[in-house]
């Protein structure tokens, strides 16, 4: 099939990404630490920085970085979802082409260290390898003002040594799996979960709790498969939060193989595994409330 | 704002992702190679699987990798999109509760090593950091099969040292990036091609063609922006291939400051600049022909 | 300068590197977890395999590979330092063509999830970004026997946000960089620690004690600069465990950059900073006791 | 066995890591570019800074920061092995307390782009994987200056479809892998390669030979195993350059596994295979000329 139709811009957006700010707060001496990675994009009236190369519509993305960096002072960086919700507001309201802001954070969490028992005042180390995020969208201002909020978790990985089977499936000419009572199973969690409103939540108390649910589902479930333990995850987690509309989970199963030492002579019942790269299983879920709002701009990257 | 609706799985997917398949076709003494990485998903009825535990309609991931490799013999893989197709066609087509289902392939290129100025029959070096892409979708079977293809190009990494400028931008209070006639523009590119149908298409041709026809605009295109240059690029590579419905590409800026020297009493112009890792620009386009076919499940990952 | 002498083979070794082994310990209903990343190398009479090409003499690394799994199971993994001792143990000793072994290990640190406020028998998240190492050599059999241990701890990352300066340095005719009386400092820490003898070490008391004196340290000096904090990091550990002969610190110096908001008119006294990923200081230091055996083999990779 | 003897520091150096440096030479129309990543080391009289924290006579990483980017105008960045003499030069010729600097650069090869046929004059695109390195310390100033330049490749993935086998190796009671008379071969090969001396060598001319052997050999020699094919690949490049004092080569078998499609009654011939990611054999060969100086401080980092 040859088109002969005209050849036009259909879509466009750009922002400044991946600007790595840390906020110590100290008015006391008992420091606090905020350590973010946000990205920025705008989406509004740009085709002729494209179509004609004029670029007079064209906040730099110099400036958004310099934005994001000013922000973390004033208003400032006590949670990710306020910062990203103030963020996002200035570029719509204050710079005139723009019609939505997207802003994205990565939150890395540190963990005081204890010296004598006691935690430190002004020194932290990392803490785990999960990162909190929230990705929040804007579009227009005044009465015409709508935002999303989509709070979430990415790299948390977690392991159970059992609870685990996998048996009952379809089966074809390609199938030589064999089914499992018992298995080690891990992955390395996504979740996203979309509140329904963007006003009185608390994103801190949010966080921790969805956090929790999460993994004492997985946990305690007993899995007849991932896709299971994913759905009763989401489902524990919008069950104990009213606020939100929804939650995406994706999980990639990393597969832990039973190592062969039978033809040592040495029995292996679930013992010893090869943690196995690639490839591996990857299943995602949509749980939502029935009653969610629209989703409006809050998945469009 | 709290919601009391009951809780429901809205959307799901899974399959095999990352399966690192080697082709060797060796019928002659001069072999070629073929080096893939395969990633299936699949849609369908299988919300049973995440809401009761019941399996027994989920062909498992393990069997979609065996498909994977035994589909990489017969029909076998000279190209990834026609690869791909046959790859989906197969899962729509022979398991029942299947939907619909995505292949997703990156391809590295290699390149024969030269032995006494000839090219070796069986020995190659890793061609480029750059790689091919392949995105299929096949939806329904017989009367109501529906196929997308996307092809792209990813971490094709691309400098020119003049012939760019950007100036005449937007200023407000956060500005403070001064204007510049002639500066270094590095970008790592991301291009995805969506065709317009999925017959009597030479897949290579069309790659080679439009990686030339986005290095050769990139090159010779005066910059007044990475955005201009972006929807130049694109345009290009529609006018040439009219079996293209529309490109998308994403490109960070890869920011190259030009180093302050004249703090040591030495001239710097334009010959040494620090490369910076982050924060990048972050710039989108897409480009699409007016009459373009609806894209469908195209996109849809 | 040319040469003309014969070409020769003048040094080899060989082994199996990454084998990724996960031990489930489930005699009770309370499992235990160890993660390691296991690499092992040999030494010997295997000159012929890369002259001749006769492997007559070259246990495979498929073999090595065998072996490594084989022995988490029996005698198992409970600390990576006694693991590793009785694999390299087992090549010098059961290999005929094996002088030396060297068995490296990265352990990864998973926590029990909380459910209810307890901890959970058998499921976990991991821990920390750090890592936990031990990197073992054994050179000869029976009465010729000798080995070493080192153990250690990486990408340990860790930040102050006060107490640190850096000033009355030496200058030239290319030093900008101003002197500082307050500035953060972050840093992600690899250290290796030898220990005297092999026997009779309690390996986890002494890596989580090692681990507790570096912390204090860095969170309770006053910095004068990097070189100072790790010298008296290593002079903690070594004082406080009379087993250890020798610490080795590398550290890269973290940059964090306050960011200059003065050009808004916004005050920023050490609140909001960029943290840079590339150039970075890097500072080695190692600390001794003065009486130290000789390292031998200790830190030959 | 406990210590008691004092705690003291034993060995310290400090540089600056990673100085992402792209030199542009514009004299003409026909641009030219060097793309490295450059690191210094400085060994002395530091120990001051470590022992009390009088940095008295530390040079700032920042100031050798400086110093990088300065030298890549003038006196230039033709080859890595003059630019990392000069600039090791001139830290031990200026900066009184150094003793020795080591001088560690990396470069990413740039290729013209095609436009029409013709080589663009100042676009580029990244070519290729590998990377070109060199390490190159200096000792001592005016009669007492003594150099050491090692130049190298690495990350230069190479492959080979036949020609390739493993058999005849020594077993024991965890041996199972199968003799094998055709088999893929694979690796990521490192080479680093220590010159004689540093007067009057033609660095690119040897940098294109001695690769330009290694590939070849990998090509045309049958293989016996991964240790022979390297030593036979040192052999030829000291064997081409009597200039060369030494080679290392450290290799990664990177496992190709004959993909099980009998299962399916599929035959495979060496035709699809699993590309393994971990674990993987690790080879090391070092091939010398008998003649060769001492090393010195060529390898010491």
């Amino acid at each position: 099939m040859e088109l002969t139709g005209p050849i036009v811009l259909s879509d466009h957006r750009y922002g400044k990404a991946e600007n790595r700010i840390v906020r110590i707060y100290r008015e006391t001496v008992r420091h606090e630490i905020r350590d973010v990675n946000v990205s920025t994009v705008l989406r509004g009236d740009f085709a002729d920085a494209y179509v004609t190369g004029d670029q007079a519509k064209v906040l730099p993305t110099d400036t958004q970085k310099q934005t994001a960096y000013a922000f973390a002072k004033q208003p400032g960086l006590r949670t990710i979802e306020d910062y990203a919700l103030a963020l996002a507001d200035h570029f719509v309201t204050e710079i005139e082409p723009v019609t939505s802001a997207r802003v994205e954070v990565d939150e890395y969490a540190w963990q005081r260290v204890p010296v004598g028992g006691v935690e430190h005042d002004h020194t932290w180390v990392r803490q785990g390898a999960e990162v909190r995020t929230a990705a929040v969208t804007v579009a227009g201002a005044g009465a015409d003002r709508r935002a999303w909020v989509v709070g979430g978790v990415k790299d948390l990985t977690i392991l159970k040594s059992t609870g685990s089977e996998f048996a009952g499936f379809l089966t074809d000419d390609f199938t030589v799996l064999a089914p499992t009572e018992d298995r080690l199973l891990a992955t390395s969690l996504v979740a996203e979960w979309r509140f329904a409103g963007t006003g009185g939540v608390d994103w801190d108390e949010v966080y921790a709790g969805v956090r929790a649910r999460l993994v004492e589902t997985f946990a305690t479930l007993h899995s007849k498969a991932l896709q299971q333990t994913l759905f009763e995850m989401g489902k524990a987690a919008l069950a104990a939060y009213p606020v939100l509309a929804e939650i995406r989970l994706a999980a990639p199963n990393k597969h832990h193989f039973d190592y062969d030492l039978a033809r040592f002579g040495i029995e292996n019942r679930g013992e010893v595994y090869h943690a196995d790269d690639r490839p591996y299983g990857l299943i995602h879920a949509t749980v939502a409330r029935a009653d969610a709002p629209e989703a409006g701009l809050a998945w469009t990257r």
